[in-house]
């Protein structure tokens, strides 16, 4: 392609708020342009890195037996009725309406589309297993999209459903979706990424990984431990119980603390440490007029994620001041049994004594709680979050915490939406039973985003040859020579012929800024061809990764850059 | 790819709506399934189709310079108020609301989304011409969904755009797509196509083709002069003046037809032909409160699109009945200058006398109409639906009208859009002038199951080498047979490893359920292998559209198959 006449522009500026190293080098290199809040346009170099990123998705799924399908991003309310979505997602799924008035929805995924597919057609164990997968535009109304391509409203993303008639099977074949998708990260050039287990969500079923990519900028959490290779989502990261010593016992005193109500307040004016303190958290269970109290060791924090599971229920923000029944700053545990209040204690409260905590009383805190003498029948779970230095669960050693962007996520479903929406296969013994589920997603913008997010420097991105827009950058310098120009273009048509993927910098732009618009858009090799190297008749190639630097004969231009394309794929 | 666990099932069955040849052959051969009123799921043989004709399309795009991009399916409804086209385009543009409130409009095209890369971006006449174009989903909520793929809400479309600094640039560029064209339908296998002129309609712009694939079940009507090559869609087709006879000259007489309305039943009660008579025909004009009377001879019809043009109004529906100013039945040339009445002459009725027409009195009619004694003032217009067995505008041949299905379209746009939403480029004379525009569609759906209207029999589909979803149906028969399985497994690792593409039928169905599958699902070679064709150590490769029959041994049947497909490609 001619850089001339290419519909793009590379500048200094970018938004203000955008914060990423990706989101700004995507502005900057004339990658994306914004057409609303997290609505873009891919330009060319985007769109060309895009198709290379999801025909490697494509191969690695039709390797694990992947047929591809299209399902349709607007689909009628009433399918999504049949899985109950409709109505337990909030806003992010967006709700329309036709010219007749009927309801529609906007696809964020595609489970309901690919059971109504499967239940039509397929009805017999001997099918199976079998696994539908499409490279499709979806809209999610997230209400913070920012970051770029991280977190979007709209984007293109590979989902896939698998369907199997036992459980044995589904774990098999999703052990091989593991596999591929590792593969496919691999192959798009990420480097530093792990799959860890995650919470399911919204999506349902048991069990789930994400794959991140383990960066500073990621904004969730992974708990990593480095010995025996733990990993895990925050969400759901297992906090391991720790051994302590009992203090002595000792009766529980009132205290007068004043308006004192925060953690480090108590702790500073009593002049203990967190750890010996019993924190509560309080939460509106969704859909009812109950409120949760979360009880947690001081040093401690709540897992929203693990609360839900260990309640079963949604839970939102409640403001405890406005209620009645609780004194805001001065929550304990002794004589909390009241209506509309459900309790829940954290597995770091278990067997401890010594502790402070609120009265239930205004102005007033009790130190000496002891819970297997003052709270006996309390059940305990497991609802803190990880924090830094912790144990691992599996082996005991420290933890350690990255930041992570999810470049892809597996979940198995189970029979969730099968269940739900009717669809059901004849098993091995004759029997109708609804098939058992996986889902695997790879948002391919974000998949870009991130590459450019882990390999940059202060010059630009850093492309891998597998999905870069072009593999050469030809920079012919001083074009307005007569000898430059026809030389240039001569290599130009020798290297399309080749098969190699050129954009020509045919502008009359100096040395200094061809070499800049070349490494801001991270193009794997520069090729140099000016009034100095034609004097040696040759070309000079250097690779944006450092690891390459040397002139060529001309006449071998074509040859020699091949090798090193496919060298580097 | 197995057929044993393909998500899909052939079938003899087809909702009784389905009316359209292609139609009922994609859901039969489990191509499509249908999700909504025009909303469809594309199963594995479409979509694998659709990647082949979007790569045709991407190489012919390529070839004339284009940039692929993506634009999203989701915009702001500022972005398209700058165009106007937010509030002048009807029903068929869905609008809805983020969670926000603010509002959005699913793209149905994406002249706003170009112009607004294009303006931030290209500054100068020296980076034009340049064309981008996308393959992306659009939405439009036709009120008249029908015919499977040929007239859908939701479908997949190549939209391009290209930018000039003179409009002797855009036509010579119009030329080079129109050439694109040709190739591209030539290439998916489409034979019985041509371009047509069209009416601008809602785009804008001068000049537009439609290119058409000719078959009794369009419904469009194409106009064709098969001396010369005149060819046009009938909304834009021009009627020749046709040289009469005048009658002797007479005078106006009254005559009482009471209730009789009707063309049909003034001619018959009076003895006359209806092209010796003057037919109104009313609309309203949309966004005023005129009602706009047509007259024309009566043995024509009012074109639409025409009037259209020469109102440069739109117009709409109107009840007669409901207006005191006109006499339903009874409406005429003569006398009906009156307010908020708007007056429209065919050019049939130019210089015509001894007509009949309404007397603008109810239970009248008159009689000896002579347009050029008694509407000396009428201006005339070619407002005319064109008639089978017409004359050639051109060279005065017969005419003959033939259906068609619009399966592309291009349009010299003009400045309509960049002049609208301030889009400038500076030209050669360093004036800032609007680019420019001219924009080319095709639609991916539309373009399989045209093939399939075409190329067809009353066993299935006929569908060319170059876009069926595999170049080989393998049909193992007696699979039982231990020898067969081995020997039809090993053949098809073969093939695959060739790089062939092969769809297996490793199912235990019967010879005539193998064939009859192939055979609907349109896959251009059969492969049998079975214990008869295994004795003599062969297979037998059969074509679908008759061309081929054969036996070869097995040992060669890739190298056979290789040269086969690629003979046919």
């Amino acid at each position: 392609m001619l850089l001339s006449t290419l519909v793009s522009l590379r500048t200094k500026e970018f938004p203000a708020d955008a914060q990423l190293i990706s989101h700004k080098l995507m502005l900057r290199a004339g990658y994306i342009k914004g057409v609303s809040n997290g609505i873009f346009t891919m330009a060319t170099p985007a769109i060309l890195s895009a198709r290379k990123i999801e025909n490697i998705i494509r191969e690695e799924m039709n390797a694990v037996g992947g047929q591809e399908v299209s399902f349709p991003v607007v689909m009628p309310k009433e399918l999504w009725e049949e899985s109950g979505r409709y109505n337990s997602i909030g806003d992010e799924l967006v709700r329309l309406s036709d010219r007749q008035g009927r309801g529609l929805v906007l696809g964020m995924t595609h489970e309901e589309a690919a059971v109504q597919l499967f239940r039509d057609w397929v009805s017999s164990y001997q099918q199976l297993p079998a696994m539908i997968y499409q490279i499709q535009t979806k809209f999610r109304d997230e209400a913070r999209a920012r970051g770029g391509l991280i977190r979007v409203r709209e984007f293109v993303m590979k989902d896939a459903y698998s369907f199997h008639a036992t459980t044995s099977d589904l774990k098999k074949y999703y052990k091989k979706v593991y596999d591929a998708y590792n593969r496919i990260f691999t192959r798009i050039g990420l480097k530093n990424f792990v799959a860890v287990g995650s919470d399911t969500g919204m999506m349902g079923g048991s069990v789930a990984h994400e794959f991140m990519l383990l960066t500073p900028s990621g904004e969730d959490t992974i708990v990593i431990c480095n010995k025996c290779g733990y990993k895990a989502n925050m969400e759901v990261a297992v906090s391991s119980e720790e051994k302590f010593d009992r203090d002595t016992v000792a009766p529980i005193e009132k205290v007068f603390t004043g308006n004192l109500g925060e953690i480090k307040e108590i702790c500073d004016f009593m002049h203990i440490d967190a750890n010996k303190t019993c924190k509560a958290v309080c939460y509106n269970i969704k859909g009812s007029n109950q409120i949760l109290v979360c009880f947690i060791r001081g040093d401690l924090e709540v897992n929203e994620a693990k609360v839900k599971h260990a309640l079963k229920r949604d839970i939102g923000p409640v403001s405890v001041s406005d209620n009645s029944v609780l004194v805001a700053g001065n929550i304990g545990p002794i004589g909390l049994d009241k209506k509309n209040v459900v309790l829940l204690f954290d597995n770091s409260l278990k067997g401890r004594n010594g502790l402070v905590a609120g009265a239930n009383e205004a102005e007033y805190h009790i130190k000496n709680l002891d819970f297997d003498r003052d709270m006996p029948h309390a059940k305990f779970n497991d609802i803190a979050k990880v924090k830094e230095g912790a144990r691992c669960p599996v082996c005991g050693e420290t933890l350690s915490l990255s930041g992570g962007i999810e470049i892809g996520n597996i979940f198995q479903l189970g029979t969730k939406y099968s269940k739900a929406m009717n669809c059901f296969i004849t098993d091995k013994s004759g029997k109708q039973i609804n098939p058992i589920m996986g889902c695997y997603g790879i948002g391919v913008g974000r998949a870009l985003a991130s590459v450019i997010e882990e390999s940059n420097d202060e010059k630009g991105m850093i492309l891998p040859m597998s999905i870069a827009p072009w593999q050469v950058y030809l920079a012919a310098l001083r074009i307005d020579d007569p000898t430059v120009k026809k030389a240039a273009n001569a290599l130009y048509k020798k290297l399309l012929k080749a098969g190699i993927e050129v954009l020509f910098d045919d502008t009359e732009a100096t040395a200094g800024v061809k070499f800049s618009s070349c490494d801001l858009m991270g193009i794997p090799l520069r090729v140099v061809i000016s009034p100095k190297t034609l004097a040696k008749e040759e070309i000079e190639v250097q690779s944006r990764d450092g690891s390459l630097k040397d002139n060529y004969p001309i006449k071998d231009a074509a040859l020699k850059l091949r090798k090193i394309i496919n060298s580097k794929k």
